[in-house]
């Protein structure tokens, strides 16, 4: 039992072995095991081979097929129900999806056709392929406006537009590999060094740029600069003053106010969510009808004009292998395929959640890559699940991907019948319905959440804001990542440590600073490192650990207190280990020696333990000062403190 | 009193909260307050000022004088005994220096004589600045070596070396000028990067490829790759065997024998260490001898020639400050720097171990730095503390610094009279001192027992080795810190998860794998994390924390026992949290909630506790399924099911 003070023992006369518990050294593990079980904890933490587990040949191969291609998990289950739910979701979804793709496809310097083209066959194979119910896949205005600026950097999209649409579909066709590759090689986890925050500020910053850039159709300009921060677009409207059109203002700023009104109307009143999802459409056709009447393309508003009628004409012999246009179209396709990627899989993942339903991560990313595959074969481009598309989805009663399905029926309907209605679609129109999706984006309450419950958070988010609207979108994405990885390194470089006391009337040892009322034990000097013990650290730990020696043996001699005999390191927070971590624990231990004091180590884990054990350490110790518990360890510190006062004496003491 | 097994209590009868301790929430701190405390951890964790406080201004200026000048602290205590100490330490050191200096200006491309212009000026200012005392200063092959291969890039060494020479002068100013700047700005940490494995690697294999550069002078080569690869290098041998000079290789070999059975003599018998020291002025002297008699310069031995008598002429002038070659000559500068401070400061501190004092790792940057800065404006390359120079330094009895003085003079008066005595030094005899130094670097020993230890660290320092030998020296370099990174980001983003269970007789609750008499709890599930919970691995706990929970309660259903009630997260080791895992917990709760489970915390540190406390978790949970210790999470849970039995009824139950 060990559960008694320590002061109901008089110390000479108790056995302290008996109530001790010792740490054990962990069952040795054959290398090759400890590694399986390392990969398969980074490469298949979901463990998706486990269904697989005992079942007959055909049935593995039901369920191997059921994996790649969902729909024949849900399919045969499939109800005349559903049906109707994802009808009415697959309309509103393809009445939103229309002019937004062609918003977006300008916003990528790409012919606006494009936008629709990317609607219909993506979302087929997503249909088949994604294991989300809600995501709605189409083109989105920042992975659009990134391609569009990367791209432009290499090849002037309105000197070379040929040449500009064949990159664009072959950075489409490098980005699908990228994020398929990703999901069969089970490396999703790199998305997910994309922290919350990074992509608040990102998204953020880029919706902002994005609403700037609409400044060139709004004011009906010729000429705008093809630079995205905020100094560029900011010069070239300032400079072009006498240019600006009133009438296209006008009109779009009327615009944007009713897609804003609506949206306000819609969010009060979630039933009427159709309203909002209805706008832009509503708004094409209105502003379609009063250019057609009023013949205001002659006076500065600009239009669409013709769009091809018929169905994507195939593009496989457009991808350009050719340096050096390869390599800018393989850069560009990482960035975007990997910016898609995040957006996808936390739309994906956030809507799984509040239907209570799970989402594979790598599977999503094997659907997304395959769809851009397929998309950069068929005249598409970048493609994903945007979050306002599938919000609409999802307030529409979706019930299965099947509405995406169509949504694809109705954009093709589209293409074959409707095309020409779009001829007098001001793009000033286009550009409200932009903007009013991107304010929609610029997520300030979830900036100040950051704010209050973590300030380093908030840092990444507003860094990658500003790295977007003054840099470029890429300046933007490089230091939100590197700050988020940075602050992983310093956690790691930069451990806290701190002195542990007691509780009273308990054997529980706890953070005096956190726990004011606990008590320090007199001559013993308790000290929790609370991080893995690495090459990073290992010097400042040592550092550190000899500056809180020197400030308790400052505060003893402030108090007038017994001297200093023990230093307790408990450990049970430190993870791992590395060689650099045990030469620093030998030192320290050297050092602590050399001082006169004994340091006592505390439940080491097993990964710690099974090394310490193979270096010398365990042997200078010889066993006897590693405890289970802090309270064992104060115990036996205390024991051989009364037995022996003169502790130097004591050396080689054994407490067996 | 804590210290009670909860089955003594009847359940229903029993007052939990008498005896349960709550986790409380620490004391709240001013943002700038725990900003400034972080600073101060990261930028001072030495804490330099500490001395300085409440000293009269004088004494500060003292101690400040003191803190740059540390030669103002040891130079008024300084005794006649040092002296002799130093003096002997100093002449033996000299006479290393003397050799190696020339050799390792070849490897760097440069002229010979500035190897001994670098070991008069910096060994100086080092003295005055260093806070080492066993730390001898001078050139080092493997930043030689690196220095010379990365200027050769753009330069060539033979066509144009006068701009070579200037270059070289401009890397050493800016590799002296990031020194120093990092140790001025506190960033000292950046060293601790490159993890003991990455450097055994990586100079292990520099010291490969220098020997293997040494072919050339051994085989008497006149034409010779300036790649440092094995592949270059082993070709370029090769295609010339009809070049190869026998009497050349036989004199290398020869001296190569010599100089390592002297080094392992010294090695058997410590008091004779002065052996090994001198043994390369003693190779000198012989190769010269016999070459002035044998008139061997004619017949394939390539000598050093003059060498030019005086002091070191001013450079600063020198200095290119112009594109493009000032661009080199930064990169150059910035990773040679890092090496070279890399090398000098574990040497520094290794001796600092024996000897039992404490070396200033920002104090010895800012030496270190100081001393190329100023070795740039006197026509010095890059110098920094060579472990082989500062072991003989060590083993010859030096007390101070000053036996960096007594080697500098002595060098002066080499330069000042004796440089002709170098005419007939034949280069095969400098290219075997500089052999039988590397085969000293090549640390195989510490491989095995990275290997013994911690197989990761093996990978890494393999990794570095192989990368220098068969890529380049900057390959290696990137490689090594790249892994090093990686491991830690891995151990962030795939933390370690263990199911606990109780160890007999106690209230301990430890890892069931590492304690398999520890037994599971039957209806409750215990976890615990062992890492921070970041974005980097919040989606992977959350996956994790459901497979667990999958896998309790298949094992369950395998031997009949009660179903799963409750999930106990113990947090002991989690030391910090962002939004993101504040995030998944909340999903955490939901997700067990949804199996009609109840999610339970155990001992969330400060940080965690406070963003918690500021999140909606805390509201949901009510405050009251958080514990202090597992025990008391248990107890609540058994005293919770036994008066609920049906625990679906029991939402919203308090345990007041």
């Amino acid at each position: 039992m060990g559960n008694v003070d320590y002061d109901d023992y008089p110390c000479s006369g108790m056995n302290v072995d008996e109530s001790v518990h010792g740490v054990a050294i962990p069952p040795p593990q054959p290398f090759l095991k400890s590694m399986k079980y390392s990969m398969k904890e980074t490469f298949f933490p979901d463990d998706p081979l486990r269904r697989f587990k005992n079942q007959p040949a055909s049935k593995k191969l039901v369920l191997g097929l059921q994996y790649f291609f969902p729909i024949f998990e849900w399919a045969p289950s499939y109800t005349f129900q559903f049906l109707k739910s994802d009808l009415i979701a697959g309309i509103t979804i393809a009445s939103l999806a229309i002019p937004q793709g062609i918003s977006y496809a300008k916003l990528a310097n790409l012919p606006p056709i494009l936008g629709l083209y990317s609607s219909f066959i993506p979302p087929l194979i997503y249909a088949m392929m994604g294991s989300s119910r809600d995501l709605a896949v189409g083109t989105v205005a920042v992975g659009s406006l990134l391609m569009g600026s990367m791209l432009a950097n290499e090849v002037n999209p309105t000197q070379n537009p040929k040449l500009f649409l064949h990159l664009a579909f072959t950075a489409t066709f490098f980005a699908g590999l990228l994020q398929a590759s990703l999901g069969l090689f089970r490396l999703g986890f790199i998305v997910d060094f994309l922290s919350h925050a990074a992509i608040v500020g990102f998204m953020g910053g880029a919706a902002t740029v994005v609403c700037l850039q609409q400044l060139k159709s709004i004011l009906g300009l010729e000429h705008f600069t093809h630079a995205a921060d905020i100094v560029s677009v900011m010069r070239s409207v300032f400079t072009q003053t006498h240019q600006w059109r009133w009438e296209s203002a006008v009109l779009g700023f009327c615009f944007i106010f009713f897609l804003l009104v609506t949206r306000y109307f819609s969010k009060k009143q979630p039933k009427f969510f159709w309203v909002s999802a209805m706008t832009p459409l509503a708004s094409v056709i209105l502003g379609s009808l009063l250019v057609y009447f009023t013949h205001a393309e002659h006076h500065g508003v600009q239009v669409i004009g013709e769009l091809k009628k018929g169905l994507n004409p195939p593009s496989l012999t457009d991808l350009v292998f050719v340096s050096p246009y390869m390599t800018t179209a393989i850069k560009t396709g990482l960035i975007v395929g990997i910016i898609a990627l995040a957006e996808g899989i936390a739309v994906g993942r956030s809507f799984a959640m509040y239907k209570n339903y799970h989402i594979d991560g790598n599977k999503e990313m094997i659907a997304i890559g395959t769809m851009n595959i397929v998309g950069s074969f068929t005249s598409c481009y970048l493609t994903t699940g945007p979050f306002s598309r599938s919000a609409v989805n999802y307030n529409a009663g979706c019930k299965t991907a099947a509405s995406n399905i169509v949504m694809s029926i109705a954009v093709m309907l589209t293409l074959l019948f409707l095309t020409p209605l779009f001829y007098y679609t001001p793009l000033v129109v286009l550009a409200a319905i932009i903007v009013s999706a991107m304010l929609g984006l610029i997520d300030y309450e979830a900036a100040i959440h950051l704010w209050k419950i973590d300030k380093f958070d908030f840092f990444v988010c507003i860094s990658a804001y500003m790295g977007v609207v003054f840099g470029s979108v890429e300046i933007g994405l490089v230091i939100a990542v590197a700050i988020s990885v940075l602050r992983i390194l310093l956690f790691v470089a930069r451990p806290r440590t701190f002195v542990l006391g007691n509780i009273p009337n308990s054997v529980i040892y706890r953070n005096i600073e956190h726990y004011p009322n606990a008590n320090r034990i007199s001559g013993i000097l308790i000290l929790k490192i609370d991080a893995p013990i690495y090459f990073a650290n290992a010097s400042y730990l040592r550092e550190r650990i000899s500056r809180w020696i020197d400030e308790e043996e400052d505060r003893i001699k402030d108090t007038g207190e017994t001297i200093l005999n023990y230093v307790i390191l408990d450990m049970s927070a430190v993870g791992n280990i590395d060689t650099s971590g045990i030469s620093m624990l030998e030192e320290a231990k050297k050092m602590v020696e050399r001082r006169e004091q004994q340091l006592v180590l505390v439940n080491p884990g097993s990964e710690v333990m099974k090394k310490l054990n193979k270096s010398s350490f365990q042997k200078d110790v010889e066993g006897n000062w590693i405890y289970l518990t802090v309270e064992d360890a104060v115990r036996a510190c205390n024991f051989a403190c009364k037995t022996n006062p003169k502790r130097d004496e004591s050396e080689g003491w054994n407490n067996v």
